[in-house]
C-alpha cells in the first residue's frame, strides 16, 4: 500500500506531481523554517485510486486520522471538540490549477457546540458565530452542491433586517440567526440536516475535492491545454489560523516583486479582520499592503524579510497568501507568480544582475509569446482614461473604431472608407463578413475559444470578448455600459485586445518601443529596452536555427533584415502578377495560340526580372528563396458568380472581352481550387511559364553579380507531390540558368502530405526543403483553413479536439509526424539536404521549439515575427531537463 | 570482371534478367535439341556498363569474338569471308519487351565482297543482292537513324523503273542498282560510306542496341510501366538462315493454340521466299499455317511436333517464330504467347485438364482484368459486321450514338434525350462537359494516356481513341473514314472500346453471358462460363480477403449478394436525402431555432428508417456498414451562380424563399467543399443530425430483429481525423443503441491523412476502420479528382509521373504507405479491429492484392466488380515466387 498521505515537514516544492503545487509548497515553506500552520496532504495517488471506482482506498482515512493526532497533539486541540476545538481547512492541490474544480472549505470542526468553545476561546461570540456561517455557507456550496446565491441571499435579508450595509456590522446575534436559517437552507436543498461531526465534515470535503476532479469545466480545461485527464489532485488540510478575529487579525496577498512592471517593491493588498474568501470576493476594499506598516510593524517587517527569502530561494518572483492572527504572521500559499511581458523581461534580467540565475535561465523565463505582446502597437496614455467595460483579452493590438452592431453596416461602413468595430452578443459563421471589414471585434459573451475570439485571432484582428458588463442591443443598434453609459451605433469607441479594456471615443495608438528598437529607433536607456536587448544577444549566440523572413518587395526584405533575417525563405511570386499586370496574365491565359501565350510571357519578363532584381540588392549576400507562381490562374481573373450576374444583366450590351473573360472563368473554374491546377501542375501543363520565370531569375542574377552584387537566388518549386514532377521542372531550370552562366539551388516545399511520404526520393532531386505547414496542415487534417475556421474551430475547441488550432501550431500528431518522416527520410538520402520551414507556423513560439528538436535548419516567417522566432531559436537550444513548462 | 557472353548452351528460360527474354528462350530451345540457328547473348550487364558511361565495357569485344570464332569453326565459314561468308542477325531483347527499342539488323556481313561469295555458294544471284539491300536499309535505319522512307522512295522508284508492282518481282540486276542507291543515301545523310568491314557492321549494330534503351519513346513506356530504368537490354547474335532463298523457304509465325479464343489447333501465318520483317511489314499475304502442310509436309509435321514439345515445357500457350531454309526447318524464337481474356480462362482450365498445371497455377494464369473485360456488354453479331476504321481500345465497353463533333452540341442532343457518341480529333478540358453528356469517345489521335482516353476510362465511359484512319473535320461537322465513307453529324454510329473498332449504324448491344451467369441466368454448357466457373470456385477457397458490395438501395444490395458480396462495406446515407426529400434539407438548414430544425430532422427519421430497413432486409445476417452524411449541406441547395442570376433576373419579383434560400447558399458556400463542413465535422456542429440517423439504424434494426431477422448493423463516421471527433460520435451513438436496446459496431472511415498517422489513438475508439481510399488519394496528392483528371492527368501520365492514374489503382508509394501506417498501428493498439476498404479502388485489380498483402480483413466495391474483386482475393492468397509478372 503507497503512502497516501505527507506531512508538511515530509515534502517539498519538487514533489508537486504527488503533493499538488500548493502541498510542494506548503512543505517547502515549512521545511524553510516560515511560519506554516501544522497540516498535511493528501496525495495524487490517493485521488486517482479513488477516480479508478470504489471509493475512497483501503487505509486512507486510518493515515489521515494518524496526521490528524499528531496534529491534534502537537496543538493541544481536538477537532471540533466542545471546549478548545481545533478547526481545519480543506483545500484542492493539483499539479496545474484549473477552472472548475472545487477550492477550499475553511473552519471545519465548527457545530453547534464547539462554535461555543471557539468562542469562549477566543472570547470573541460574534467571531465564532461567522466562522460557523461560513462554514456552511461554504460547504453547502461546494460539497453539497447548492447554488450560492441562497445564502448570499439571506445575508442580504438579515442586514437589510439590521438596517446595516456591511457584513462587518451584523451582531453576533445576527450571525448565530443566520446560521439557523443556513442550516434549514441545507436541509430544504439536500433532504438531509447539515452534518455535526467534525470528521464526517473533513471526510466529506476530502471526497468533494477528488470528485471536483471530473467537473466539466475542468474537464474541458485539460482538454484543451493538453493536461493528462488521469493526474488527479492532492488534498490539503491544514490546522485553522483566523484572519477575522478582530482588527489586529487581516488577511492578504502579495508579489515579491511588481507583476505588472518587475519593478523591486511591496506589492500587494491586505484586508483587516476578514478570512481569505473576502480578499478575492471584492466584498470590502482591500488597502495597499505598505499601510500594514502602520497597522502592524512588526508583522510587516516578519513579511518582507519571508518574502526576501522565498524570491532567494525560488529565483524568481513568488506570490503569497498570508494571514495575521492577532498579531502573528501565517503563510498560507506561495508561488512563483504570474507577470506581464514587460515584467518578465525586466525581472529576468534583474535577477541576473543580483547573481540568483544566468542568462541561460534568464532566457528560459521569457516567451517568444511574451515578446509578441510587447511588439502588438498600445494604447498611449492608457492612465489617464478609465475603460467603460473590461472583456477578455482574446487577440492583441490596440483598434479603433465606430461601434457598428451587424455584419452587413460593417461592410457598408468600411466601404465607404470608416473604420468600424463590430459589437456582438457572439458571433457567429454569419458574421464573417463584418469580421473582416471591422478593425476589431468586441462581444459580451463567450470566452477565449469563443468563435469570435478564434477567428479574430486566426485573422489577426485585435478581439475583446465575454465584456460581460455591457448590454448590446442589436435591434436598437446601442449598447450600454455599466454606470448608464449608452453607446450608440457610429460612435467611436477603443478596444484594447491585450488588457481586454473596452474605451468610450478614441484613444491615440502608439508604435511599440520594442519594435522601434528592432528598428534601430528605440529609446536604449529604456531598461525595458535594455533587458529586450540583453535577452536577444543572448538568444542569438545561443540559437542553431537560423531565422529567415517571407517577404515579396524589397522594402519588406529591407524591414526584414533590420529585424535580424538572415536571408528570405519565402519570396511569392503571385503578388508580382496583380494590379497594372493582371492584364497580361487575362492576356495569357486568353491566348489561343502557342505565340499569344509567348508574346503575353515575354511582356511579363522584363517586370518579373525587376521585381527579383529589387529584392536580390535588399538581401545581398544571403539567400533569397523565390517560389515560382503557384495559384491556379483563376484567381486572376473575376469572380465567376460576380462576372455571370454582369454579362447577364448586361444582355446583348456584354462586351466581347467580358464574354471571352466569362468563357474562361467557367473553363478554369475549379470545385476546390485549393486541390486543382496549381504549383508544379501549373508548370507542367502550360509551356513556358516556369521557363519565363527562371529565365527572370538568372538574369537578375547575372545582372547584380555583372554589378558588384553577391545575389543568392534559391528556386523553390511548389506542390510537389512525386520526384517526377521536381525532375521535369528541375532539368529546364537547370538549362536556363546553364544558358545565363548562373547557378541556383532547386528546391522543393515539401506541403503536400505524399511530398513527405516520399521524401526520400524527392531528395535525390532537391537541393532543399521547406515545410508548406499551411497546406500541409489543410491536406493532412482534410480542411480547408478559409472555409472551416469560422464554420466550427470554436466547437472543436471547445470540444477539446484540440487545444490550439492546428493553424496556429503545429500539430505535432499529425503534420508534425509527416515532417520529422521527411527530415529523416530525405537526409538519408541526401545528408547536406537543407531543410527549413516557410508556412506561418514558422513564427509560433511552440512551433519554432519543435522545429528545432526535428533538427530544421532554419525557420522563415513574416519580418514581424523574425525577433520571437530568433528568441524562440535560442530558448529551444537551451539544455532541457523532463521539466513542466507551466 | 563478368562474363559478357553466354553461348545459347549455357543458358536457360530462368535467366531473363541477364540474357533478356528472347535470348533466355533461344537458349532454353537450344538445350531442348530443338533446331536453332548458332548464335550467342551478351548480357545486360555489358549493357549496364555500357550506358554508365565510358562506352562499351574492357573485354567485351574479345568475348565476342570468342564466341564468334566457336560459331565458325562449328559452320565452318568465316564472319563476311569473300567465298562463303558467315552472315549473323543483332537483335535487341530486354527483360520486358518494349516500344521505341532499336529491333533487329539481319545479314551483318555482307559487303561488296561477300555478297558475291553468298550469290556463287547459294546458287542465286538475286537472294544475295536482295539480303545485300535489306542490310543496308535496316542498318541505315536503325543504327544510323535515316529515316525509312528515303529507302522505301528508292524501292518504290526500282520498281516504277523495272515496270513491277511486287519487290520478288525486283531481278537480281535491280537490287544490285538499289544496293548502290541505298549506299548513295547512306553516304548522302551521313557524310560517310557504309560500312565494309562485317566486324565493324557488327559492333555498330550492338551498340546502336544499347544505345536505343534510352530512346525517347522506351524512356516514357517505362516510366508509365514503372520498369526501373537501369535494367539495361541483352543483345542477341544468331548465324543467319534464309527465307528468301526461293519458293523452297519461307518464314512464319506461330501460336500452339487459338489466342483469340484458347481453342486447340493450328493457329499461325506462312509466307513463302520471305525475311522475318516481311510478314510483319504486311508486304505480301501471308498464308494460313495450315498450307504448309501442302508446300513442305515434312517442316509442317516437325514444326507441329516442336509445338507440342514447347507447350508441354511451357505448359502454356507459346507463339514462335520460324524459317524455313530449302526445306530444313529453323526455330528463331519462342515466348509465352499473349491471349484474350476469353482464351486465357478457357486455357488455363484446358491446361488443367491435361495435368499440365494444377488450379493454383490456373488461377495465377488469369486476371481480373480479364475477367472485367468479360462483364462488359458487347457488340452481337460482330462478325457479319465490316468496322470503318480501328483505334486504340482506350475504355471498354460498347456504345452506341450520334455521332457530334462539339462539346456544345453534345450536351445540346443529350438534353433533347438522344444518345450521342462526341467525336474529336483530341479532347481538350474544354470538351469535359460533352464527354460527360456522350454515350462514348472516338479520336483520331492520341494514345492510351491521352487525354479522351485518360478522362473517359475515369469515368468508366467507353473510348476508342487514335483511329488514325478517320478524318475528323469539326467545322464541317463530319468525319471521312477510309474508302470514301463520310458520317455527318447526327449519323448513328457504333464505337467499341474493348476491341477498338468503330462501325457505320447501330450494332444491337448484348449483355455478357459471364453477367449473366453471376446472375444465376448464363449458359452452363458453355465451355467459357464453365471456365469461368471453375476459376471463380477455386478463387473463393483460396482466398483470404472478405469481399463486400458498395450499394445504397436494397436493389443494389441484392444483385450484390448475388454475385458473392459478403455484406455491404459502404451503405451511403447521403442519397437517402435526394428528390423530394431534398425539401426537408432544405428546412433543416432554413431552420432558425432548435425547434425548427429538430421538426425537419423529426420528418426525416422515419423515411431513413425505412431506407435501412429494406437495406437489412436484403443482406440479411451480413453485416451492413451505414457511413453517416458525408458531404457538405450545401450540395443540397441550389448551384449558387445558378440562383444568383435567377435572383437578380427576377429583381422585385423573387419569392421569399428563394432570397432566403439564396442567402443560406451565400452563407454555406465554401471555396473548397471537399475541404468543408461535410462528416463527423457536421454531427459535431449540428445539434441532433447524427443521432437522427443513429436513431433511424437502432430502431430499424429493433424492428427487423424482432420480426425474427437477423440485422448486422455497423455504424462508420466519416471523416475523422482525432480521436476526440470519434469519441464525441460514438458516445452519443452508444447512448441511442443502449436506449433501443440493440448493439452495433461503430467504426470510422481513414481517409484523412491524418487518421492514418494518428491510427493507433483512433483505433482506441473503434471497432473498425474502413480506408476510404478516394478521399484519402485527393488530400494525400491534395488534388480533387473532379477538377484535375481533366485538367492534367494525361499530361503527367505523359510525362510518366505516375503509370496509371492514382484514382484507378493505389499509389503504394504515398496513399499505400499511409494505409500500412494504419493497419500496423492500429491493430497494436487493437489487435481485433476489422480493417476494410470501401473506396473504388477496392474493385481494382492490382489494389486488391496490395488490400491482402498489407492485411486487411475485405475490400468493398460497386456490385459488378465483386466477381473481379473475389477473383484477385484468390490469386492475391496463393503462394508467390519473386516473380515477374510480365
Amino acid at each position: 500500500m503507497p503512502k497516501y498521505v505527507y506531512g508538511f515537514t515530509e515534502g517539498n516544492k519538487d514533489l508537486k506531481e504527488l503533493l499538488g503545487g500548493k502541498g510542494a509548497n506548503l512543505a517547502e515553506m515549512t521545511n524553510l523554517g516560515l511560519p506554516v500552520p501544522p497540516g498535511f496532504t493528501i496525495t495524487t495517488e490517493a485521488c486517482r485510486r479513488f477516480l479508478a471506482g470504489g471509493g475512497v482506498p483501503d487505509g486512507l482515512w486510518d493515515e489521515v486520522d494518524k496526521h490528524l493526532h499528531a496534529m491534534e497533539d502537537g496543538m493541544g486541540k481536538r477537532l471540533g471538540a466542545p471546549g478548545d476545538p481545533l478547526l481545519v481547512s480543506v483545500r484542492s492541490g493539483a499539479k496545474f490549477s484549473m477552472p472548475g474544480m472545487m477550492e477550499t472549505v475553511l473552519n471545519i470542526g465548527l457545530n453547534d457546540e464547539s462554535v461555543r468553545g471557539l468562542a469562549a476561546q477566543a472570547g470573541d461570540e460574534r467571531f465564532a458565530w461567522d466562522s460557523y456561517r461560513r462554514l456552511i455557507q461554504m460547504f453547502g456550496r461546494t460539497v453539497l452542491g447548492i447554488e450560492g446565491d441562497r445564502f448570499e441571499d439571506a445575508i442580504e435579508r438579515a442586514k437589510r433586517h439590521g438596517g446595516v450595509t456591511s457584513d462587518l456590522e451584523l451582531t453576533a446575534e445576527d450571525l448565530r440567526r443566520l446560521v439557523r436559517t443556513f442550516k434549514d437552507i441545507v436541509k430544504d436543498e439536500t433532504g438531509r440536516e447539515f452534518p455535526e461531526g467534525p470528521r464526517v465534515q473533513m471526510r466529506m470535503a476530502v471526497e468533494a475535492v477528488f470528485d471536483s476532479w471530473n467537473a466539466p469545466r475542468a474537464i474541458v480545461y485539460r482538454r484543451q491545454e493538453r493536461i493528462p485527464a488521469d493526474l488527479g489532485t492532492a488534498v490539503n488540510i491544514v490546522a485553522m489560523v483566523f484572519g477575522n478575529l478582530g482588527m489586529d487579525s487581516g488577511t492578504g496577498v502579495a508579489f515579491t516583486r511588481d507583476p505588472g512592471t518587475g519593478n523591486q517593491g511591496v506589492y500587494g493588498d491586505y484586508l483587516q479582520n476578514a478570512q481569505g474568501e473576502d480578499v478575492v470576493a471584492g466584498i470590502r476594499n482591500t488597502i495597499p499592503l505598505q499601510e500594514l506598516e502602520k497597522i502592524d510593524a512588526s508583522s510587516y517587517r516578519e513579511l518582507l524579510g519571508i518574502m526576501r527569502t522565498l524570491e532567494n530561494h525560488y529565483r524568481d518572483l513568488c506570490d503569497i497568501e498570508f494571514t495575521i492572527e492577532r498579531g502573528k504572521l501565517w503563510m498560507l500559499q506561495t508561488r512563483v507568480g504570474k507577470r506581464t511581458a514587460e515584467a518578465a523581461f525586466r525581472i529576468a534580467t534583474q535577477l541576473v544582475d543580483q547573481g540568483l540565475i544566468d542568462m541561460d535561465e534568464a532566457l528560459e523565463r521569457v516567451s517568444g509569446d511574451q515578446l509578441a505582446q510587447l511588439m502588438f502597437p498600445r494604447f498611449a496614455g492608457h492612465a489617464r482614461l478609465i475603460p467603460i467595460a473590461k472583456g477578455m483579452n482574446a487577440s492583441p493590438g490596440a483598434a479603433v473604431g465606430r461601434a457598428v452592431f451587424s455584419s452587413e453596416r460593417a461592410e457598408e461602413l468600411t466601404a465607404r472608407g470608416e473604420e468600424v468595430i463590430l459589437v456582438r452578443r457572439e458571433t457567429t459563421p454569419d458574421d464573417l463578413a463584418g469580421m473582416i471589414a471591422a478593425r476589431g471585434v468586441l462581444t459580451s459573451r463567450g470566452g477565449k475559444t469563443s468563435h469570435a475570439a478564434v477567428v479574430a485571432r486566426g485573422m489577426g484582428k485585435t478581439c475583446v470578448c465575454g465584456a460581460e458588463q455591457i448590454e448590446v442591443d442589436p435591434a436598437g443598434r446601442r449598447f450600454t455600459a455599466p454606470g448608464g453609459v449608452v453607446v450608440e451605433e457610429g460612435e467611436l469607441i477603443s478596444i484594447d485586445g491585450s488588457t481586454g479594456e473596452v474605451y468610450r471615443g478614441e484613444v491615440p495608438v502608439m508604435a511599440s518601443p520594442v519594435v522601434q528598437y528592432f528598428e534601430g529607433a528605440g529609446d536604449t536607456s529604456d531598461d525595458l529596452i535594455q533587458a529586450v536587448h540583453r535577452v536577444m544577444v543572448h538568444a542569438d549566440e545561443r540559437r542553431r536555427l537560423a531565422v529567415r523572413a517571407n517577404a515579396d518587395t524589397p522594402e519588406d526584405a529591407a524591414r526584414a533584415r533590420g529585424f535580424g533575417a538572415e536571408g528570405i525563405g519565402l519570396c511569392r511570386t503571385e503578388h508580382m502578377f496583380l494590379g497594372e499586370r493582371r492584364r497580361l496574365v487575362e492576356d495569357l491565359i486568353l491566348a489561343v495560340s502557342g505565340e499569344e501565350r509567348q508574346a503575353a510571357l515575354d511582356a511579363l519578363e522584363p517586370l518579373q526580372r525587376s521585381d527579383f532584381a529589387g529584392i536580390f540588392a535588399a538581401m545581398d549576400g544571403l539567400p533569397v528563396t523565390v517560389r515560382l507562381i503557384d495559384p491556379p490562374l483563376h484567381e486572376f481573373l473575376p469572380d465567376l458568380t460576380a462576372l455571370s450576374v454582369k454579362v447577364a444583366l448586361a444582355g446583348e450590351q456584354a462586351t466581347a472581352r467580358d464574354r471571352r473573360l466569362l468563357a474562361a472563368v467557367k473553363r478554369l473554374h475549379e470545385e476546390n481550387p485549393m486541390l486543382g491546377l496549381r504549383g508544379v501542375r501549373l508548370g507542367l501543363v502550360i509551356p513556358g511559364l516556369f521557363a519565363m520565370q527562371v529565365r527572370a531569375i538568372a538574369e537578375a542574377v547575372a545582372e547584380r553579380r555583372a554589378a558588384g552584387g553577391d545575389p543568392r537566388a534559391e528556386i523553390m518549386i511548389p506542390l510537389v507531390g512525386a520526384v517526377q514532377e521536381l525532375e521535369h521542372v528541375r532539368d529546364e531550370a537547370r538549362g536556363i540558368l546553364a544558358e545565363n552562366g548562373v547557378e541556383a539551388a532547386i528546391g522543393t516545399m515539401i506541403e503536400v502530405p505524399r511530398a513527405a511520404l516520399t521524401a526520400g526520393q524527392i531528395a535525390e532531386a532537391a537541393h532543399f526543403f521547406s515545410f508548406g505547414t499551411n497546406d500541409l496542415t489543410q491536406m493532412t487534417w482534410g480542411f480547408s483553413r478559409d472555409d472551416v475556421e469560422a464554420a466550427f474551430f470554436s466547437r472543436y475547441l471547445e470540444l477539446g479536439v484540440f487545444g490550439v488550432s492546428p493553424f496556429e501550431s503545429i500539430d505535432r500528431g499529425g503534420v508534425g509526424r509527416l515532417m520529422s518522416i521527411a527530415v529523416e527520410e530525405g537526409r538519408a538520402a541526401r545528408p547536406d539536404l537543407k531543410i527549413g520551414i516557410c508556412g506561418e507556423h514558422g513564427g509560433d513560439p511552440e512551433s519554432v521549439r519543435f522545429c528545432h528538436d526535428i533538427g530544421l535548419d532554419y525557420v522563415s516567417c513574416s519580418p514581424f515575427r523574425v525577433p520571437v522566432a530568433r528568441l524562440e531559436a535560442g530558448r529551444a537550444a537551451l539544455p532541457r531537463e523532463e521539466s513542466d513548462s507551466r
